[in-house]
């Protein structure tokens, strides 16, 4: 049985990252959505709201769970016995910084495995970061994230 | 008759954002240069101060005006009736970022296109902020800016 | 009045090609797509077959026309009295070459401005090449060119 | 049971694909090496050689079998229900290249997922193209090939 | 006799900078590592403790001497007459970064050389910034950092 | 005393090699223009006549003198006492294929350092092959050549 972590952030949860779960959760037998809770870095989504969004939009994958982690991934990782992380990767992304990500990782535990795999290309160009600027200028989003999602931004930019 | 618009934070205009304003001029009838004036980034040169430069600079080209914008760039070039968003790439630029802005902007609006401009090879190497850090150091950059640029800047540093 | 061409071996045009020619055409007052007959480069289909396919593609929008060179780009440019050279740019595709070639041919006549477009995300990952790759082994590409163009893709494969 | 395959020209196998055979016999239940046997690349070892040399390889990793395919990829991939298709990205690779691959092949059969894993750092740098070059003057490739890969090398090369 | 400086901010000093140092030492006839001391970035280390550092490290190698330098890099460079700046390049770095500020000093100096060095693969992955991040969460990070540096972290996160 | 080589086809030399040339010969005590003779790459100019060429060129920069070789470059660098392999990077080159080969290099002769310069942006998108295909259809290049080279292109080309 292959056990994999989705780690990310998840500030908030996209189409490109349910995409992505779901493609992870075709292939592994168990998959953890795994939401980091790096207090050095500011949320608009507090640990609880990222939790309760993600279990919502996964509630129907029944080899999904969603999970937070507020050390190393590597460390999470072993906790949790798992053997696979996946990450998505986007044309318009920060290529070189999820290498070297995969290559440290590798070097702190030598048996786990990153895997890429290709984000759709309907998503490519949306991350979390230039939905919230979009949302912030009351900008429609409707299209890239979870009805669930639009309504939360809606609140959170008071509109 | 097409109007573009030249966005940016123009803080300050250098040289290498003068080529660009002039070879767009000669292609489109009516060009902005559309200073984004975003509260969240802190600039050196207040919005006045860079409206001033960008309409000194540009006085003598009779197809450019300047503007500023504090909205979401597509929401204020639905305002202006803009069909083109010009863009320079550097080699040694956030190619990918660009990228991923024109998608999304895209996106958003349908008919309007970004284009990008080669930036001139002579210019391809400066950024607004990597004149900054020259000059707060005491550099000389007036090679890299106008006139009227390297002494406003000379002022802001207390040289 | 800006004269625009749109340069390439087209062999044969894609739907990304034709992304790219009805967003030029909504731009520029006048378009031809040219298309290079460089007796070096092996080419699938002839000149002729290229030409009649850019023809019938195009015959319904009005500004723009197809054209054949065998010269420098840039010598074509300069007999057909163009302001603007048109290419299209996919996040997966050689964009270091189509930067080199916009700064040589700036060198060459520094009047032309070469712009680049953003291929739709739907088509930034076909080129000529691989449908001709795939098609040659009998995968379909009918999503991903004209019916015209997969007929003759077809012929030519002798399926 | 998730079925992968490893796909590849193995002219000849070097250590880095050794490297992604392991890591991805540790992950699926069943891995296929698929030697692309096409004759319009030239090849250095006849297709008969590269399966020999990769059976002998890899006749100790019980879930690992070795075969040759001459058509599309993914024709085959769905003559052998595969689900997962695996490659290995170095840093200095052609990036954009498989970025291509993975969404033309998501393009013809959706429902099988390309995944990247990072090259060991050790073998970053090596490719059957640099090994075969190096090994033609004579250079000593024997720590980055098995030593029947060393020994076929020097064979071809009359040393 | 050629003098070249290596610099950087060394908060801390990895074993991929000593390997830039070593192998720089063992071409130039005078090397040294300019630790910048800037104000406006947040370092985890003091100055001082840099230096210490430092100086431990490469207290054995007999032709470079550690520095500090609070100005311009290229004011600096002036200043002890160097010829040549040595930078280290990580498959996995950000290139067009370092190739922008090599051009920005090439124009300020003329007559002063950037060279770069393609880092070990063995450290293509590390940077200080990553080791700093690992070690706060108590990670190990004892092979890719000197005893002392390995001591001063685990100090200063209190482990 | 530090050897330097600085290998290529030069085929022919371009400005951007003879800035590279004279950037090195600042640096190093003894430069070696080392022209790579391989049979298997079809070259524009004989071996004799690049020779010609380069010993032009360099015969007034008293540490520098021009070679050939037809050998693994390795093998040629342990032949003549080297010890720094020089090569020039442009923004827009295949940085990727240089960084391989200095780390397959580095790996077949480990004193051996490869060192990069980057190219002048005045030379930074001139490549032999691009000035080769510009002066084949006539194109001027007397701006990115020497004049003994510009003169051998006219006369190969038969203009």
């Amino acid at each position: 049985m292959i056990r994999a972590v989705y780690p990310g952030s998840f500030d908030p949860v996209t189409h490109g990252h349910m995409d992505i779960v779901h493609r992870s959760a075709a292939i592994f037998d168990d998959l953890i959505l795994a939401i980091s809770n790096n207090p050095s870095k500011k949320a608009l989504f507090s640990i609880e709201e990222r939790l309760e969004i993600a279990n919502h939009l996964t509630k129907d994958i029944p080899n999904v769970r969603v999970d937070s982690f507020d050390s190393l991934l590597m460390q999470y990782v072993v906790s949790k016995d798992v053997k696979v992380v996946v990450r998505g990767l986007r044309a318009v992304t920060d290529f070189e910084m999820e290498f070297q990500m995969a290559l440290i990782n590798k070097h702190i535990k030598h048996d786990v495995e990153t895997i890429f795999l290709v984000t759709n290309t309907d998503y490519s160009f949306i991350s979390s970061s230039i939905i919230k600027e979009v949302a912030s200028f009351g900008g429609d989003v409707s299209h890239l994230v979870s009805p669930i999602v639009n309504e939360s931004l809606k609140k959170k930019f008071g509109r």
